[in-house]
């Protein structure tokens, strides 16, 4: 296991600073005064493809040699992580396949389409997903990324907290949303270099509740098909990403569904921004738990805004 | 009929600017490689209370001499200028009275509650309006600041114009929706003196295109009612708008109701921006004329972001 280091993460800046946004940071006075806190909003939803996502897969596009480009990437992932390596492999020109199920939504067929990728479908199931990516694999000799287990996406994650600690000072804490955890990998892995006194909070939501059981039993726990509105969030802790999650995090909070969509309506009705559930979990546990953030100064990674419009959670 | 001139729009800005956003300007590169030219979003639905109104209401309320001030200001509105207007009278301290239909949306009334102002309802139709606001205003004494046509509010609408040419440089055009002309007003006003070389248009419903028609027809022209989804585009030019857009504006160009629906939903998913209706006429009228916007540098003003979103347009 290769895990990565803050060196890692500065090589990553400088790989993909032409391909990816340095996001805005934003703040609404009256969601301050609602929580007694000050929160300053990372908004990786107006990253390019629309997650950050696009972080990762550009340090991993744009690291590969000439020679292992020239073959491709791929990925499975029916989510954003297959829109933003298209989105990468695109930028260099090179070839990119996500294996995807048939069942998968056909905006996100279309997104990873849109970006110049091909789409390789597999049945619903595990099984499938292993047999047809293995093919497509050995067919092409495409570099496989991993959404989160990969050490290089996990540096290219971390540059977005580096950027959080240069646009706000004097933050108490970081609260990002955990799936996968290759966003809390990368935050942890810059800020135990850079602000080590910042604590790092993990959000999900209770019904894929997996790493915050994991973090209590001391190992990894993965379910089985968690249903959740915060669609981005069902996939289990890996090894490279228990690494960073059991050192570095503080501890991992989670909310109901209803919590989560309310918090992701409170996002759009006062800050006018277009955010995915999964981006909504931070602001729902620290609406649930305002005496431990009472007073403070909190980084939020808003982690996407890829969204169905035509079928919002409270429609 | 006073006219504001652009030390007025100087006054505004030094005025207002502790209690308005400098908004920022944003971009997409898909909707640019759609339109064929280069957008520039001025972003004012992250102004305050969500609106550019902020900047006129604001202007007006800190304009007023503290004997006035005391006996608060009072508007008819039942979209964005009530509520930006309680905004700045909540910012002074000042007591605030909009009179609005009694069939107002809830939503719209909360606002102007959630900022410490004071609804009065009449009946929906313009002699109970007018009655009902005459008994306000002659019960307190309150300063009229009415929506549009008047000088302090069009000085204050013109500062989103003068910050947008600092923000963006060489700039061809600049796209304003059209209702009542406050926004386009203060557009002309501050583009006249600043930038006269950078074309003026608005933006305005077919389905309520009474500005258009009074454009060609060199005379005000009201419609009675229209009915639009860009709920703020409705009401008629006043004589002060009307000055301003016989002078400086070269053309006003139209879109249909699904076209606006249309490029609102755009700007949602490309953008992640939440922009109500009426911002969306803008960019419906670039893609409908795009030889025209051809390889342009092109400001577009996102008035604002206030939605009801449980009843998005295309629910």
């Amino acid at each position: 296991m290769e895990i990565p280091t803050f060196d890692d993460v500065l090589a990553a800046r400088a790989r993909i600073a032409e391909h990816v946004h340095v996001t805005p940071v934003m703040t609404s006075s009256y969601i301050n005064a609602l929580v007694g806190a000050e929160l300053f909003f990372k908004c990786e939803n107006l990253q390019k493809a629309g997650a950050f996502k696009a972080r990762g897969a550009s340090n991993a596009v744009f690291g590969l040699s000439d020679a292992q480009a020239a073959k491709g990437v791929a990925t499975h992932s029916s989510g954003n992580h297959g829109t933003c390596l298209s989105y990468a492999a695109g930028q260099r020109g090179i070839p990119c396949t996500v294996v995807m199920p048939r069942t998968a939504p056909q905006a996100k067929k279309d997104a990873v389409r849109g970006y110049g990728g091909r789409v390789v479908e597999c049945e619903p199931s595990t099984s499938s997903r292993e047999a047809v990516f293995a093919e497509v694999v050995a067919a092409s000799g495409a570099e496989f990324v991993h959404p989160y287990n990969d050490p290089r996406v996990i540096a290219g994650q971390a540059t977005c907290s580096m950027e959080l600690t240069e646009q706000v000072e004097g933050l108490d804490a970081v609260v990002a949303p955990i799936g996968g955890g290759g966003m809390i990998s990368g935050t942890c892995l810059a800020l135990s270099h850079l602000a080590p006194g910042v604590k790092i909070y993990a959000a999900e939501p209770k019904q894929a509740d997996d790493a915050a059981r994991s973090f209590k039993a001391g190992h990894i726990i993965a379910d089985d098909a968690p249903e959740t509105v915060a669609d981005g969030l069902k996939v289990p802790l890996k090894e490279l990403t228990w690494h960073f999650v059991q050192r570095h995090v503080s501890d991992i909070l989670t909310a109901e569904e209803d919590e989560i969509v309310e918090a992701m309506k409170l996002i759009w009705k006062r800050m006018k921004l277009v955010v995915e559930p999964s981006s909504a979990v931070p602001l729902a546990v620290i609406l649930k738990n305002r005496a431990l953030f009472r007073g403070k100064r909190i980084g939020l990674i808003v982690t996407g805004g890829n969204v169905d419009l035509d079928k919002l959670p409270w429609m």
